[in-house]
């Protein structure tokens, strides 16, 4: 079991631009195709923060408000929020706060071995950092800078750094993995 | 003749610390090796800020303040600087200010045929860009994230976006290259 950030980011380092769009990650195309259909293959349980899920539900589930879809994820969702959510139907989607090592262990349970994925944002990565329970990082290198924006990871990982694992080219992106 | 931005930087898009610090890229190194020389080979000019400047001033060259070393370049160097420095004996270095393309015309006529290399910072790569004199990107992603600091490109380039034309795995640093 592995606790994964698997993400997209600028080349400057964010998540998303200074209005919380990501017209230039969408630019590139969706994000779906076979390493992402690889990579959630193995994962068993799906974390995010308030922003993440707000912005799936917007523009994903809600994009035709009168013809929602269904929840993008068929594993157990967390969303750490200290706003009351909308839900959606049929999905499993657990709304959280506080200390992310009680629910790391509420999620490892639920995986059964499979890994658990940070979707985003940063922070949430951040605080898996700080307690010592992010294992790697998968990131999307997009041949863009943004200037501003949501930041990619807001912590310092310095000392030990990070051990970078493979690199690769997938069309118009980088492709990292960092052991951290 | 290419316009070259080759630098290192953070995951997170820093080429220093909020300390103005490179502790955590001379970690692994001094950036010297094989690939730095086959770049450096094909350098005819070379162009920094002040802030870089400082910094190379008073690591390197005076970092035996009673016995400084050389200028690190052998090519011909122009710095950027609103402020009055101080010279290094023996060095081919010229300040000056103000728009970015006059000093491009004089590089190219000095690099004849060469390459032309932004040191940095990243504000003085974004003026090249800004008179579209920006041809190549040469990043070395260091496998720390620093979580702020002085940018790597402080710009938006997103439509277009760059174009990824190589990717490698040099020790713990991924090297990407961008057409710009």
């Amino acid at each position: 079991m592995t606790t994964q950030y698997y993400t997209a980011t600028s080349l400057d380092g964010y998540l998303a631009d200074a209005e919380n769009s990501l017209d230039w990650l969408l630019q590139f195309g969706d994000g779906s195709g076979d390493a992402y259909e690889q990579f959630i293959a193995d994962v068993g349980a799906v974390v995010m923060g308030s922003t993440t899920y707000e912005w799936i539900l917007n523009q994903q589930v809600l994009e035709d408000p009168d013809h929602p879809t269904a929840w993008v994820y068929l594993q157990p969702t967390w969303v750490f929020s200290s706003r009351e959510q909308r839900v959606v139907e049929g999905a499993d989607i657990r709304f959280v706060r506080g200390d992310v090592a009680a629910v790391h262990a509420d999620m490892a349970a639920v995986a059964v071995g499979k890994n658990i994925w940070i979707v985003g944002g940063g922070d949430l990565a951040g605080q898996f950092h700080d307690r010592g329970l992010l294992d790697e990082l998968i990131i999307w290198v997009a041949p863009v800078t943004l200037g501003s924006g949501a930041p990619l990871l807001p912590r310092s990982i310095v000392t030990p750094p990070m051990t970078l694992t493979s690199v690769s080219m997938e069309g118009p992106f980088a492709q990292l993995r960092y052991a951290v």
